[in-house]
């Protein structure tokens, strides 16, 4: 079985785009919320990596979770909830030779941690 | 403020893609797990609906949860947990003057919630 | 069929307790990270009452996310990620004529939306 | 700065489930959803595992993702979304001498992944 028939009506580009931005949001709203400190912070960007690398399409993803926004915690229990400012993220997705690498960091001038297609063939 | 030299290396038709694959796959990441109920689908359907077309480009979302699937409920608590497999889901993204409809619905011989490119213009 | 077997080791105000924590707990980790804006707000606390208020023994759920927070998205996207400084919440959870009001709010002196048993019979 | 003044009207025994059962909840609507195969369960099991048990007062956090069902995953994509049906966790918490185990599991008869006390002092 295969899902091709799904996607005629996009370019081999536009498959790559589409899938990398899909595994983007997912990751964001999955893991936003999760509590973390720099002893879990290892565990937590692995999970995510290997978690999201099983999406449609996914080649490879890569995260790193801010260790200075982590060490303003200063509350009483020593541990943060995940935000998006805290997170720059690459995915790269691949289809029929087409890879497209989505970014998603926080951009100060936006206020707002925004995911772009940073690199495309 | 504008995010546009972000998104110098794409066409208007592959941002549009973009940001519906982007808000679909924040949907399913950020409800999946809800508790639902008959009595409770209506407002958990519109928030779903009103929270995510407030993301860049998304003019319209609509959510339909499966009847059927909350009828099979018959554990002890009257409700279920969301899932994949009981969203039909179509999110409009508009850019620019390019219409895209992204859709995710269950497709049994796929044995998986899809989400493919369902209109663009 | 009836889960009480579960629960003989515990008493029925350690039942009322340990029934609005998981629900508390439960409506944090579903719901934060979620988009908000003024125009949204209103669906989704009702969303997240009705389907918190479906779990085993809880009465009701009463949500306020606060109109304060939002204003102050001042980015280039006119909303937000709901995060746990936001909310301002009463779980009302009941077993067997007992009554626990479990809150969630953020304090300052903690810098920490803190969760704790406000009432209990 | 400490938050004990929040917790003065219930006992040692009550705060350790208070603690363990907010913690489970959390466990529970964090990481359903999340794509999971045979490849990536270790890295998902010690990332919630980790994340979890810096929650105040938890003491420790087991995590096993049911192999089984995992292998029932025959679609296209060979992954599946994690479900409460999968997870058996064990959520141990501790306050003043106390201890609390707080476990949850898939029970057959309630057709639900239920929490309950497994072990107290």
């Amino acid at each position: 079985m295969s899902d091709e028939k799904y996607f005629q009506n996009i370019t081999l580009r536009e498959r790559a785009i589409f899938e990398g931005a899909i595994t983007m949001g997912a990751l964001f709203h999955q893991f936003v919320g999760t509590p973390v400190s720099p002893k879990s912070v290892n565990s937590l960007e692995k999970a995510i990596e290997e978690s999201l690398t099983l999406q449609p399409c996914i080649e490879s993803v890569n995260v790193k979770i801010s260790p200075q926004l982590m060490e303003e915690a200063e509350n009483e229990y020593q541990y943060l909830s995940l935000t998006g400012e805290m997170l720059d993220v690459r995915v790269v997705s691949h289809y029929e030779g087409v890879k497209v690498v989505v970014r998603m960091h926080y951009i100060e001038e936006l206020q707002y941690p925004l995911m772009y297609v940073e690199e495309i063939d």
